[in-house]
């Protein structure tokens, strides 16, 4: 299923007027450590510090002024456990309008109060987002309410596109933008609006390789989805494009690309070392795909970080995962005699060379060990390989070898993997 | 004793031109949340974002401008874990000189990469800061470096200085600002050049409760210090002020504060959370004030987030912190018979009142509990206090009363301490 594209860079001009006065013009920052990785300037367009924390606040406001009188009397409704839930809520606020978003049983608590705290109602159903939709579904003719989709609306795509516009006005020497899929509502707004202005802006989607719909149906020129898989990039679990998002992604963008799960986490911790920035799996997959080396610019490079909204309860797996990524966690197991004194030559010869000891777990009982013999599992915190071999190199001077090493990493399959069009 | 003020407007505004190539000006962004709370317009000064993760690259930019071409030929020590090794280390390998950090042993990892980073020779020395301080002086002695202070020095005060330029540019309306204490660097030189401009704007200086020296000197009308204490702003963990910056504090400050841990943690978690950004505990102490009522501002407020360089390792631990002190994370023991089912109870309940249960921890040996009967140790994540009796009243009607609650807060003496001055 294709169409023609609907959404043109007047719809777009037309909804940065509309919203202007809802919005914040949201800052573009270096990333030198990211120049220094890859050559070429690097910018920042920090999103994540957009009102209700992502881009979502642009596409439902200008949703939201395109209804008739009578439609905004009656309210509106939203199926989401996340960022579009808080864009709709305030975007309804300021509007002076009622809201409903309809969420799965289980969604952070965070984000419904923060929804809650919009203004907005919020009504618990179902164990998925597809239950929740359907629910909405159920609502908006039941109570005569509107339903504002997360992404297959003209209005949203154009909302969304506002974003490209001022881009384009803060980086007047843009060559190349990253811009996060899911379901494209980002990507083809953006990407209408640039390549109306500057064409030769090469243009990028990137999403996550767990639910690659979009990709997937770039590559096959026609909508292709995929089946719910979790990731760290929830914001955009989206099985795929719709046809109104996908005619302009096939029109405007150059190429598309995927990252795996463990790149998004390093890009989430490399965010908040080197730029002091939270930013959430989703809006840090252009820097995933910077940093697994996915895709390599040849030009000044905006990365759209677009949106924030971590849940802080997951945020300190999140970053042990990050840095186990990144070769600074790293496990070590060591089969020692269960006598006094064992534990001493171990920690002795790892501060012998200025690794850190985050955490000692004894094993006394695991299968086939012999009594007396103790396996001792130890997390290191190191600079990278080398530093780990040296602390590997000073216990086995100690006559303490390692017997296991890593536990098997998550599946990176897809992690890299381009997409070109069929 | 004191001192005469050393620093004025002037040496402010050349240390500007100075060091314009060398920095990056900051963007001040509004805080909404933290606006609905104290009712006046709050704004946060992101100088987290800057070059080396904190503003201390303004002075030592300006201090090495200052050395004479015989000095800088020589090269430069300084002792520091934290922001200031960082920011000399930039700030030379900008003016193309060589630095010498001194660490204390045991100082992050990362912070020794980072500082080595930029180019700078990273020397480990002592248990202490003082240690190391004493180091790097013999070794300025023995190889004729030229020792930079960290806070002590008319020209790194003057670089500091530069910050309040800006935010008087930026927020031509301002009213008031939170700035950091420590040893009163930074608070000086904002407080010289904003007094200079602009009288009327009221300047308060923030400092952590566990080393309040600073705010001890302003109240006694001297110089004071205390002994070394742990606290989360690690950053302005110094003794007290030095004649140099109380004499320009006692000039130019008009109140100080003192916010303790407790508060630091939620500020930093808050600052997360609802603005995306990280903050280390130093940078978080003004909005540590207003969170925690310390501080009640009656106009515009400027809050300089003075820098973002968190330990990635720690960050997990002090989320956790944050979230307790928020009322979020709560702890609750229940005794029950150990038999099954009675566990099933107990989540049942919990999820009847959509609260989540983050950890279960069983105790069968604790003192003085008889044979099959067990404690359970449940962490739960709930919205805030009528949330969490919501959960206890639930548990309470299935017959399982809780015998103790949330384990003892960190001592929070002084956390709301205000400093008069004598």
């Amino acid at each position: 299923m294709t169409a023609a594209p609907s959404v043109t860079i007047d719809d777009i001009e037309a909804a940065r007027d509309v919203i202007a006065g809802g919005i914040l013009e949201t800052p573009v920052w270096p990333a030198r450590a990211l120049e220094r990785l890859t050559g070429v300037p690097v910018v920042l367009k920090c999103e994540q510090l957009q009102r209700a924390g992502s881009f979502k606040i642009r596409g439902a406001l200008n949703a939201i002024h395109s209804l008739s009188e009578e439609d905004r009397a009656r309210g509106i409704v939203a199926a989401s456990a996340g960022n579009h839930a808080q864009g709709v809520a305030l975007a309804a606020q300021a509007a002076g309008i009622a809201a409903t978003v309809v969420m799965p049983e289980g969604a952070p608590l965070v984000k419904a109060a923060a929804t809650e705290g919009y203004g907005a109602r919020v009504v618990f159903h179902g164990e998925s987002l597809e239950e929740a939709r359907a629910h909405a579904g159920e609502l908006a003719a039941r109570e005569g309410l509107v339903y504002l989709p997360p992404f297959d609306n003209d209005a949203v795509i154009a909302g969304q596109g506002t974003l490209g516009l001022e881009l384009l006005e803060q980086i007047p020497d843009l060559a190349e933008v990253l811009v996060p899929a899911g379901g494209g509502g980002l990507l083809a707004g953006v990407a209408t609006a640039i390549k109306a202005r500057r064409p030769e802006v090469r243009i990028v989607g990137v999403q996550a390789a767990a639910m690659d719909g979009i990709c997937r149906s770039y590559e096959a020129g026609e909508v292709r989805s995929v089946p719910h898989a979790g990731t760290l990039a929830d914001g955009v679990a989206v099985s795929g494009p719709s046809a109104r998002t996908f005619a302009l992604i096939r029109e405007h963008v150059d190429e598309m690309i995927a990252c795996g799960d463990t790149a998004i986490a390093h890009a989430m911790v490399y965010l908040l070392e080197t730029s002091k920035l939270l930013v959430e799996g989703a809006g840090a997959l252009g820097v995933a795909a910077l940093l697994s080396d996915a895709y390599r610019p040849r030009g000044k490079t905006a990365i759209v970080l677009s949106g924030g909204n971590v849940d802080i309860n997951r945020l300190g797996s999140i970053v042990r995962y990050g840095l186990v990524e990144d070769g600074r966690y790293r496990h070590l197991t060591i089969e020692i005699a269960d006598v006094p004194g064992e534990l001493a030559a171990i920690t002795g010869a790892i501060a012998s060379e200025s690794a850190n000891l985050l955490e000692v777990n004894h094993d006394r009982e695991a299968p086939g060990l012999p009594v007396e013999v103790a396996l001792i599992d130890l997390l290191l915190e190191v600079n990278g390989p080398e530093h780990f071999e040296r602390v590997r190199e000073a216990l086995r001077e100690k006559g303490l070898g390692d017997i296991t090493l890593d536990p098997p990493r998550m599946n990176t399959a897809g992690a890299r993997r381009r997409y070109e069009t069929g």
